[in-house]
Parts: structure tokens; sequence; C-alpha cells
């Protein structure tokens, strides 16, 4: 039988066999995610879930026909995918960019699950200087790859926060000073009407249903991208570009009120 | 032997058989291209050809095994595929513009390649109230379904322009009182510094290579997006995303100078 997986990723990009895992674990590999088979329980598995706590990486209990399908070795019930980005802490970044003096720019990701998408904001976050992206550990787009090269390497240059609960994080934010602006087209405020200037986050939302109402409520003040057709809303990496560069402008050219 | 073509396309959107291609074109069937085999040469091949003429679908000669990977059909060594959009002509749209007293807002790609990006351009044209796409025959994305589903069916709504010789277009634009502007890195001024309020049509070029040099020099103005990040340029269509919309709110809201 002939086998097509569109999205079957390399053997380099993996890590199976429960005692490899933990022994990456234990390394401190950074993980994207881990399958494990759904009727796994033995000692060694209940080794790889105690090894487990404290990573950030999410667990996903698959039937075995998935594990089988992405590799065709002795999996043992247990497959990692390494991630190219090794992510990094929001509350270790946020007193670094106060302490240096820098007011802080910060992008969180309320569920953008396409790749594409997520590649091309990464690589706009890059341009114009964003300090850190925010992203959810569940709901968003892969970090593989694909994602760096659609970033144009991106990924790899700008840190990337990876979050288990991301009202935390946005709430930590605004604990710290930080304005949270959310982009969203319910807004009443043109994108270029507001102030950038000041520390900020700006949240944007999934393809499909935006910002979660619990994220909205969070946000401080919310903008729009004024639109004239008949196609409700743009495209979300073109979006969120559009509002970072007029951040992006504000911060470094100055910004003129009454634009 | 099993066959996977990542980019086949579903038999609705083909015509197959010189016959069949001949009575498409004469009704008036937009196509999106024709493939005929390479060394194709009989009556019926000359009849094609002479009905071809006029048609602004891009012809390609390939090798009959291309055809026959397409389909196993009986296809006697030609294919069409149909365009989802029904292309319109830029000298008949721009008198009307001008007609109705409106102040022409036009996008010309110079090659954008990737289906995606030409998709999410069309949807942000849509968006903002371009009045008119021009794409070259050659050179540029695939016209398809794909391309018209990235665009959130944009490609559908709004006059898309298919030229055989884009500087002629842009020529022809300019002669028209339109004031070209080019997209480039390589610009002296900021993307936020030029006035969009006249006509305009914000030339935008292709992923690697940008705009050409032939139709750089022609046009009258260059905007870059500023940027201070590591990595050259931003995505494509972010940054014709970022451009347009910048024009548009200057054309909606009125432009503030000095801004």
């Amino acid at each position: 039988m002939y086998h097509f997986y569109k999205k079957q990723r390399p053997e380099k990009e993996m890590i199976f066999g429960v005692r490899a895992v933990i022994e990456a674990i234990e390394a401190g590999i950074e993980l994207e995610k881990i399958l494990i088979r759904r009727d796994m329980s033995n000692d060694l598995s209940r080794e790889l879930l105690s090894s487990l706590k404290g990573s950030t990486a999410p667990l996903q209990k698959v039937p075995s026909e998935k594990l089988n399908r992405i590799t065709r070795k002795n999996h043992q019930g247990v497959i990692a995918f390494i991630s190219p980005v090794v992510y990094q802490k929001i509350e270790d970044i946020i007193p670094v960019l106060y302490e240096e003096g820098k007011i802080p720019f910060i992008v969180a990701l309320d569920g953008v699950t396409d790749v594409r998408n997520f590649g091309a904001i990464a690589r706009t976050c890059e341009c114009v200087g964003v300090d850190a992206m925010v992203i959810p550990v569940r709901g968003g787009a892969t970090v593989n790859a694909d994602a760096v090269k659609t970033s144009a390497g991106a990924l790899l240059k700008i840190p990337v926060c990876r979050e288990q609960n991301l009202s935390k994080t946005l709430q930590f934010l605004k604990n710290s000073g930080i304005k949270l602006i959310a982009a969203t087209e319910k807004a009443a405020d043109d994108y270029n009407e507001v102030d950038y200037t000041v520390p900020v986050a700006i949240v944007v939302g999934a393809e499909d249903v935006g910002i979660s109402d619990e994220n909205l409520r969070l946000c401080d003040e919310s903008v729009k991208i004024p639109l004239w057709g008949t196609i409700e809303s743009l495209n979300v990496a073109v979006a969120a570009g559009v509002i970072m560069c007029e951040a992006a402008v504000q911060r470094k050219l100055g910004r003129k009120l009454g634009k």
C-alpha cells in the first residue's frame, strides 16, 4: 500500500522510542509536541510522563495507527517532534527590555493556525523590530521547518514565547505596564488613531474566529483597518502587518498627532 | 504506477480535445492557459492555432507525457484550463473611472508568482477599494480556483486585467494621467511620505527579483517600508497591503501632510 501524507515530516525532525524521548527532555532539547499511544501504560511510560512535567510541549494521546503512519520504525508508542525554535520566557524578557531602557513592543497571537500566515507575521515582527512574539501552546500553527521557511528565518532570530495560558500571559503583560491593543474588525478606532509609542502588545486573533472573548476583554484598546469593499476582513498576516508597520513608523519616526 | 501531482486540477476546470477547445474559444470562454503537444501538426491543430489568435490565454508547447499526466482521457494533444476570472480591458476601465468622477486606484503586479500571495493581494485590493488589478499574461501566479479561494472571492469581484505586455500597459496608465508608484526596498521615500490622493497605480514586483528594471524606470515615484530588522524585506502580500492601506486611508479620510 502506498501512503502519502502531505504533512509528513523528515525523520531528522523527530525523536522516537520512550528512552530516547526521555533523554531528549532531560537534555533540554526543545520539543514542539509529543505524541503518545492512547492505551500506553507501563513503567516506562510512567517515567516518560513524569519527565514531561515542566516541559511546555503539548502532549497528544493518539491511536497507535497514527504513530505507525509517521514512522515504520519501532517507536514504542511515543514520537516527539523537535522544535526548530528555542522558546524563551516572557517573564524573563520584559524586565530586561525595561532595564535596557526599551519601550516593549510585543505581538501576541491568539490562535493563528495557518503556518504560512504565522510565518509571514513572524517575518514582519523581525523586520519592524518587535521585541518578542507570544504564542499559545495549543491552538496555534505548528512551529516547524515550514514555519521557519515562510518566516524567512525570522523565527530563529526573534524571541518566541510559547505560553500554556495566553490569558494569564496577557494579564502579566498588562500588569507590567504594557498596553494591550486588540486587532479586530469590531474595533472603534482606526489603526492609525492610537498611540503605539508607549509599551504595547498587539493582540492578533485566529483566521476564523478572531480573538477569544476572554482575551478581548483584557485588551485596553482595539483597532481596526478601515475597509470599503464587500469582503469583511483582510488576510490575518496582511492585517497584522499593516498595524505593526504603523506602530513601527510611529515609534521610530515619531508620532504625528492628528494624523 | 501511482501518480501524485500536488497541483493536479479537477477535470471540471479543464477542456480537452482539439474541437472542444476550439469551440470554447469561439464561445468566448475565458481560458487561463492552453497546453498543446509540442510535436502537434495537422489540419486540426492549424485550425486551433488560428482560432487562438486574439485570445489572451498563454499557449505552452509541452511534451505529450505532460498532457498524459494531466488527464488519461483522449486529449488529442490539447488541454485548456478554464479561468475562474473573466478578464477586463484596462483601456476600457480607465475612461469609465474618469467619466464617473473617480480618482483611479490601480494595482499592477509585475510577476508575483505565489498563488497565496497573489490571492492575499487581491483580497486586500477588494477590501480597500482598488478599481482594477493588472497582471501579466506570463510570469505571474496561476489564476485558478486556489487563487480565488485565498482571495476570499475577491478575484471574482474586482476587475482583473491580464496584459500581454505589462510595460506597455504601465505606459498607457502613465499617459492616462496616472502616477506610477513602485513598491521597492530601494526606494528613497517611505510609504507614508507620498501622496496617493491623485490617480495612482501601485506597482508590486515578484517575490524574488522585485520589479523589472524596465518597469521600474517607467515609475514616477518609488516607496519603501522602513525596516529595522535584519531580514531585508517583508512578505510581498504584507508589503503590498501596508502600502495599499496607507493609500486607502489617505484617499478616504483625507491626507494629512507632514504625517
